[in-house]
């Protein structure tokens, strides 16, 4: 087992990366400071791994809380069912909410502990490889309006990640290939040598080499630990970890949720950032095309594939939160491994880029 | 004007107290930082005030909701009306809202800033007698739930908190007198020469002296921001301020919103709470008339009437937030001018109390 610390003084809490975590009852039990546990999960999930957390928690007064799966369900009404089971368990403020499950279960859990009678603990056990190499870890918690994504949420850091890379073994092709776009995004943002690991090993890492997938978890965790370290609110840095996203996020605005999965949506978007950023003159030809043979060998897609036209793709990019008093911001590649955040960067150049992937 | 400053490091803020503040434009635009205000304020406020504070808004880019009135309607759905309004307003993470109005816009107000996109500025215009001296100041932000008050929120400051009492001319005598209820609160739990200026200067206070007014709501909100710059996040001393509130809350989850106001079950509250320390020894039976006596010249009430059960009234205080572990803590006296949290009082000594209440 690996162990990282996230820093945030009285709010630091460690990430344990490996395999059969959650056959080890201490790593989860002492991060639990009360007497009460909400296990927050989904009905894909329950059926896998909830009796075996359950089983974990022997002593504990533990209840659970099982919601419909898919970023759909991302919603003020479902942590509203959240809510509900905390109250009719009447759960008080020393209780602690586990998230089982992906990125959608922990964003939701998160901000249900973070809002529940004004804040209660929680941990996060993701269960797929995009939630545990990113939503897992840095305490963005929040959900969708049909207006936008993640547009409701509060920061509110967990009391430990538990990443058992095992959950792995019951998670299909695409949602495994999904998270692969987020590993890939810390090679691109800041990380030329884990770019450069990736390319060598994407082969091995597609068919589920264990102690690749624990060396690729443990770097994007790291990665995105020391970057949440410097910037937890998100006011500088931090915001290199959405390369990608303000595209992603009006793919999957546009098109609704499940068209595209979250990470399928950010692979295309890593591609138009660096489309841009080559018309901006920082990346080569080769460079584009480097990233875009890293996309396609993790079998991710890399355009819209004509399901959105070019004029819905910037209106729906103009609700993004990088939007600052009426302007889009972008994060940018100087170069491979070398992120930057841009409010520079030609109009005329972004309508190429938004029509050439439209 | 008064002005009074809440100490809580970078998230320090003023309290401006006086009359005719709402035709100080400066005051409230130097606490605005972007460009994009949303004004939020509720059915009864808007007729009265809502143009005079868009009139201070002069070059900047104003949005409004106005919401339906009453506790009853302190709801995550009502909160999603605002982030309705910001998102098709296209409202970006620079943006202010303000709340206009009671405790009741306020805490929703508050609570929309504390989730929109993870975290907005907002400032408090509260125009009610228990929002100026209360709810306004220190940050607890939330809306209820079915099965309980106040159970989902957040801590987040606002900017400033502007107190025009002049706004109190508009305000009803039951919801004045509801007011006086949190004024009263503040003698009780910690101030005894307040508490004796109060029973000095009852008559006219009800009679609405503007500087008696002025005079209490200062000094309400002096003692309210020294307990919160002192615990913030209501992990100690804090919890004082919710003298009556446990037996309050009760009451105002078994009879619904409405048939008590806020203040009127705080008034039953405190009184019951004076009883039990009575009970406990620590109050003369002649201290407890002094409260009575406050609380009916407040044309306030001092029985819940037979509306409630006493067992009704005991299950519905186990749902409240003071629960830990299953325990009701409560605020008691040691005398008047002198609040204490107890675990530790005698369960049939409260069960004698509810059963005389109800």
């Amino acid at each position: 087992m690996k162990t990282l610390e996230l820093d945030l003084g009285e709010k630091s809490y460690p990430i344990y990366i490996g395999q059969g975590l959650l056959d080890q009852e201490k790593l989860l039990t002492n991060h639990i400071a009360g007497k009460q546990v909400m296990i927050v999960t989904n009905t894909t999930v329950a059926p896998l791994y909830l009796e075996q957390v359950k089983s974990l928690l022997g002593s504990l007064n533990v209840a659970q809380v099982v919601l419909p799966d898919g970023e759909q369900y991302k919603t003020l009404d479902t942590v509203n069912l959240i809510f509900d089971a905390l109250l009719e368990n009447r759960f008080d403020r020393s209780c602690t909410l586990i998230a089982l499950g992906g990125g959608v279960v922990g964003d939701m859990t998160g901000f249900a502990a973070a809002s529940y009678q004004r804040g209660v603990s929680f941990i996060q056990i993701p269960t797929t490889l995009l939630s545990q190499v990113d939503s897992s870890v840095g305490g963005k918690t929040g959900v969708n309006h049909p207006l936008g994504k993640n547009m409701i949420g509060a920061f509110h850091q967990p009391k430990c990640v538990l990443i058992d890379v095992d959950t792995l073994d019951t998670l299909d092709d695409r949602q495994y290939a999904a998270g692969m776009a987020e590993v890939i995004k810390y090679g691109l943002l800041g990380n030329a040598d884990f770019l450069t690991f990736l390319q060598d090993n994407i082969q091995n890492l597609m068919r589920r080499n264990k102690d690749l997938i624990i060396q690729s978890v443990y770097q994007s965790c790291t990665d995105k630990a020391n970057i949440v370290a410097q910037d937890e609110l998100e006011s500088g840095k931090r915001a290199l970890l959405n390369l990608g996203h303000t595209f992603g996020h009006a793919i999957e605005n546009t098109l609704g949720y499940g068209v595209f999965l979250h990470g399928e949506a950010i692979s295309v978007g890593m591609l138009m950032a660096a489309k841009l950023s080559q018309l901006a003159g920082d990346l080569s030809h080769q460079d584009v095309d480097q990233v875009q043979d890293l996309l396609e060998k993790s079998n991710l897609p890399i355009s819209v594939d004509g399901k959105i036209s070019a004029s819905e793709f910037l209106s729906a990019m103009s609700v993004d939160k990088k939007v600052i008093d009426g302007n889009i911001r972008l994060i940018l590649m100087k170069k491979l491994g070398e992120a930057y955040l841009s409010d520079y960067y030609q109009k005329e150049q972004l309508d190429q880029v938004i029509g050439d992937f439209c």
